[in-house]
């Protein structure tokens, strides 16, 4: 197929958008694949369109070789099944609702978990009929806080979405492998380099849960992993727990005076003042237990006050809150919290007061008292006496307080201890561009889907969900594959095979060039030819390094000698090369 | 490729759905192509799902033939440009209209002229860009008060819009021909027999427009056309206007107690026994003229009061009525209408009252007067004396009363003459499945898309909209295309290009079946192979039958010795074929 630029729906920015912030979107938009309609809300143009549809083949391709079947969905569903699991509400402000002109509630699907279980519940009814795998490749909707970044963080975007049904758990393992598997091959064509980590299966209930993550420094997710090969979301990660120590012959609690010392630097440089240890070593941030107060406020709307200890050279990291806390909108306490609870003496917040408990279900407050998982009995902390200027040191977790539970919500870092033994993690920054996940039966129950097992005996569907994001998928590619001078596509999904560039006034150019598309073309390659007749070489050039298609030919100066340029975009080269030869060079 | 019914996404249902009325939504559901999820909206199933993309390929084939380039937008558009173009209100309930998090308005798109309109603005700038015609595939939405027939009229569907561009109405009438042109060639592939139809362009503001009808008795449209050649929607049919009368030496008006007539039928038998004619005919409906009191309410909600004066023999179609009034809500007047307007003598309205105008803006009521454009001057009438119980006959049109303007709001009739002259019309009902329209230049202005002519001066552009219901042609096709055991679809859309049935228990038919299998699917044909080890035979041709394959090949027992049984759905023929033979069947 040739396409002519000179009747092609077309048009460059040398400028970017100014609401662009990452190259995918300054490109994009430039290139013209693209065109915002709405914040987070994009046009395609014949360009973006191209390169979508490949990465979409891919897509359905190794699906299909996984025993997918290819389904499509609407986007408007109604409310109800997302009521009977949950999601009607769980989703929040990130849910499009809308009514029908008879005040029916209705949704812009942000996922089909709901839709595809009730299909199937339709349609099957047997073991016999499972394992089951279905997918879509669909526009979604999730109205997003702060759209961002051009396709990266939209709030409608095209996502693969695949479910698969099974009646035993292997089945689901499985099922997952398959997927897994899948992902892999997809993102090894699509020429990304991925990690997969662990995440969090959280609120969904699930039992699985692995994220393909793109490591990029513009990646809103940040993930960890050592070099034995341990990797995981930092959601995901956890502390590896201590052994306890001896309690016997430890020091004594000591409470002292300790006044202005609401931060933890204070209270550590005024300790080493005051407090003097036997062995001489000063005392750090890490020896504090830092006493961090979270409201908790659960689906239902009731706000619970609780109290967590972590040691005090970490801080409480927000998103490893929320998923300790399912289900839950998780906030630092305010002040009117602090009037509602006198018991906590803000800055100078302790398990204990004169040696009786004041946190934990058994304490004075009553308030639940949870501990980072490194806080093991025999640790010894200095920690707040819970009055006003007083702290206590030498207080042994174990000896002195004990707590309600553990949560392990403190921040991650650098040189942490990977769970599995496989050393020390390092962070990094990554991109989720898939999803693999072990949904298990919460839907399935939600929404009676059952099977008759071998027995005859009505069994609940374990059921796996699997997504790609398509569109951030291709803002990503452009991201990792772009020069200073414009997009640079792995030839996988290049809109074109190869862009000819006709340059200059020379009739015989323009002849040799169109000779020279019409025999790319009829060997099966598809070239976007630049035959625009009064446009500088310069702007050609300038179009052709754009738009990005990997390699580009131009017939110019030297044709009449039968001579081509031909310029590998990702290697940097141009080569001067027989017009007679080019054809052979797109082989294979 | 072979696809196996062992391992299929697929199951077919004994019983019609209960909400179904039309052979294509029950044969679809039953037949396991789409199921519903909520009124109007669908799931696409795999079987469904490839009929939909065999349609969606030969339109792309089409456009791309017709020049027009693919782009694609979103479904969820942001409120303003609708707004500018009138369209946000225009459009009443059945826009879906919401809100994002931030209180912003958005729509569900109905179509995209809009969006096209802005993309276009924002690209093109010289006349030299154009002409331009784009197209998109895409699912569009519709709050239909009363979605039916399932994909027949759905609030979910899927469309073909294209929108042309041009700088002069000559290129508009060659973009819209290219248009036209592509349809005839889609609708030919599809093997539906259409009739192009003059359409009213109505409220859009347009000059020229057709339908693409397919004549079919559930049809929602009606159409009329002559033998001729002429072929309207009603809607756009237009009464010839008969030559004026001489009116010296027509009979006076003549005023006549009529009690108890206020239907046109108790008003004729009342009449030819009180008023015997001269000539001895007897007074008919068409010799009456009955005044239709209609409420027309403005976009700004003003309401108007109108009567028109009509034949006696012909009603008001409210179809007719919507077009001769654009961008107003019309229904008839109601009695709380006649108590405001005591002027209007119900049963008894007519034009004068003792030989001075009541209607009409020259007469006392004030109340805007039209007439059908068969009441020409000279035409003689009985009607209304606008008294109560009294009519008045000889009342001649242009001597006894006139009116503010003409409007063709009658119903049109079997042998009612074509307004080309080319003969009496008959009436039919048909499907519209395309519908191509010249906007003109409505949206451009409301959206300032101008460029620069060839003189530098800014110029508006002129607009084309064409449209292909892609899902309802695929409801049409599956209406047209079946019999009493299921469907049969045309081969050009046809989900599988042969449906392969192994019956009974024995290993060789399988293995031959398997064979036969494998040299079809390498002979590049595409075959469903129901390879089901424990289904009865019955079973299999049932769903033969119901899938709608049109040719499907029976292995069963003749298979030891070569033969195979092959259905032609269509023809309804069987016949008993070596299977070496089969896949010479299948070639062109």
């Amino acid at each position: 197929m040739i396409t002519r630029l000179s009747n092609y729906f077309l048009k460059t920015l040398r400028e970017d958008p100014a609401d662009a912030e990452v190259a995918s979107h300054k490109l994009l938009v430039r290139a013209g694949y693209i065109r915002r309609q709405a914040p987070g809300v994009f046009g395609w143009m014949p360009l973006g369109l191209r390169v979508k549809e490949k990465i979409e083949r891919i897509i359905r391709e190794e699906m299909s070789a996984a025993g997918a079947h290819e389904v499509h969905f609407p986007a408007l569903l109604p409310r109800e099944p997302y009521e009977a699991t949950g999601r009607w509400e769980e989703y929040g402000d990130a849910l499009f609702r809308l009514k029908d002109r008879h005040g029916a509630d209705y949704l812009l699907a942000p996922t089909h978990e709901e839709a595809f279980t009730l299909m199937v519940k339709d349609i099957v009814s047997s073991y016999k009929d499972l394992p089951l795998s279905l997918y879509q490749i669909q526009d979604k909707y999730r109205d997003e806080a702060r759209p961002r970044a051009g396709l990266l963080r939209g709030r409608e975007f095209t996502m693969k979405d695949a479910y698969s049904f099974d009646v035993s758990d292997e089945g689901l393992d499985a099922a997952y492998q398959k997927q897994r598997d899948a992902y892999e091959r997809i993102f090894t064509r699509l020429g990304i380099e991925y990690v997969i980590v662990s995440a969090d299966a959280g609120a969904m209930g699930g039992s699985r849960s692995e994220e393909f993550l793109l490591p990029i420094d513009i990646g809103e997710d940040t993930f960890v992993r050592s070099e034995g090969g341990y990797a995981a979301n930092v959601e995901a990660y956890r502390a590896p727990v201590p052994a306890a120590l001896p309690i016997a012959g430890q020091h004594a609690a000591l409470v002292y005076d300790s006044p202005e010392t609401p931060t933890i630097e204070t209270l550590v440089s005024h300790t080493n003042a005051v407090l003097p240890r036997a062995d001489g070593r000063e005392w750090t941030a890490a020896d504090t237990l830092k006493n961090v107060v979270l409201a908790v406020t659960s689906l239902e709307g009731e706000r619970e006050i609780v109290v967590v200890g972590i040691p005090g050279d970490r801080d409480a990291d927000m998103k490893r809150v929320e998923v300790a806390f399912p289900n839950c909108e998780v906030e630092p306490a305010t002040d009117d919290d602090f009037t509602k609870h006198p018991g906590l003496v803000k800055g100078y917040i302790g398990p204990v007061l004169n040696g009786a408990a004041v946190l934990g279900s058994e304490g004075s407050t009553g308030i639940r008292y949870l501990l980072d998982p490194r806080v093991v009995d025999g640790t010894s902390w200095v920690t707040g006496a819970n009055a006003h200027e007083k702290h206590v040191a030498y207080l042994v977790a174990g000896r002195d307080f004990t707590a309600d539970g553990v949560v392990d919500i403190a921040t991650v870092r650098d040189g942490d201890p990977a769970p599995d033994g496989s050393g020390p993690v390092s962070l990094a920054r990554g991109m989720e561009i898939g999803h693999v996940f072990q949904l298990g039966r919460k839907y399935a129950e939600a929404l009676g889907l059952k099977v008759l097992d071998e027995n005859g005996k009505l069994v609940t569907v374990t059921m796996g969900s699997y997504g790609i994001g398509v569109t951030r998928i291709m803002a990503a590619l452009a991201d990792l594959n772009h020069d200073d001078r414009g997009l640079v596509w792995p030839r996988a999904i290049a809109p074109f095979d190869v862009h000819l560039v006709a340059t200059g006034k020379d009739p015989v150019v323009f002849e040799r060039a169109e000779e020279l598309a019409d025999s790319l073309s009829r060997a099966g390659i598809d070239v976007l030819f630049d035959d625009r007749p009064k446009v500088s070489p310069g702007v050609k050039f300038g179009d052709a390094e754009l738009l990005g298609v990997p390699r580009v030919v131009v017939v110019g100066r030297d044709a009449a000698e039968g001579f081509a340029e031909v310029w590998d975009r990702a290697a940097g080269t141009k080569d001067r090369v027989a017009i007679a030869d080019v054809p052979a060079l797109f082989d294979a």
